[in-house]
């Protein structure tokens, strides 16, 4: 297959890393996630713990803390320059070849990238829940707060950094519901595609 | 197959229509756009022509005009009266087996039906636009208005008989790009998926 760039954007709880994951082992080509987390780590200077906390949930604070609190003289918080950091990197790693990038704004990143094809992988509520319940140990309550939580975090900071709504098809080449459709076959699609 | 019932909402020039029809075809299964028009025309005692023409872009209008134009004394309108016409329709063609049906807000009509799949298509602006000018004989400046203002009915339609944000990826089980994926490659996946 020609170089092709799979940008895995996902609802929490809706198996989008392990969808990403097999689809990387599918076409045998790199997969990012950790990765990333340690390669800004490196080069930034800040701890990987803050990096793995803040990556992609950065600008959630509220307003007013936000204009006045951890910003350098120039205007750019801390924040600013982690994702500074990660869009270098992600720009470095698109142009070494093929590869499955997930989260972490890649398909607006790499937007002008006519390598890329951009995914989106959301599920229904009972099979989300089901699903952090039993990776994370949590009632269903706790998953369900934990689910509502991340993703409006996600959406935040997806909004903040490329003035787009988290979630819209038109953003993306492809987006599937992972509970109806199945994980199975949502690798088999992205799969395909990208051959 | 077991029973499926295929919507299909779609961008002004992303082929959605076509590759509806070319679905149905491939399943060997009913296809249904005009002919919900000829039926509700039928039923409705309203004519084909204003159908045709308001069946999809119903409530377009002033907010002022709206308020006062065109209701009875319940405070529908004749685009209210047509849309419960419609919607009856395509209850009852769903209730008869599998089928494709095009528009309509036909996905948000049939949400509680396990058996449906729900589509979106959209394209790029230039593959659509050339789709346009090729089918309707505009120019590229008539095209790319005629798209636009399409699309804003549409999502003006939606948001009104649905209360949704029409082409949000979470409101369908796939979203697809044709000018990206190609109408050939996206007719597989649906009916693969159907399958």
């Amino acid at each position: 297959m020609s170089k092709k760039i799979i940008t895995i954007s996902r609802e929490f709880g809706s198996g989008g890393r392990y969808i990403g994951e097999q689809v990387a082992k599918a076409l045998n080509i790199p997969y990012y996630d950790k990765k990333i987390i340690a390669k800004a780590a490196e080069q930034s200077g800040l701890s990987e713990e803050f990096i793995e906390k803040k990556g992609e949930y950065s600008p959630i604070k509220s307003m007013f803390a936000y204009a006045f609190v951890g910003r350098d003289s120039t205007g750019a918080s801390l924040d600013d320059y982690l994702f500074s950091v990660q869009r270098d990197i992600i720009l470095d790693i698109a142009a070494q070849g093929s590869c499955v990038i997930v989260g972490r704004c890649a398909d607006y990143i790499l937007k002008e990238d006519p390598s890329c094809i951009n995914i989106f992988i959301h599920g229904n509520m009972p099979e989300k829940t089901a699903r952090i319940m039993s990776m994370y140990e949590k009632t269903e309550a706790e998953a369900v707060k934990l689910i509502k939580e991340t993703d409006k975090k996600r959406a935040f900071n997806y909004k903040y950094y490329t003035d787009q709504k988290w979630g819209i098809a038109q953003n993306y080449t492809l987006c599937l519901n992972s509970s109806q459709i199945t994980y199975e076959k949502c690798i088999e699609i992205i799969a395909d595609l990208a051959k």
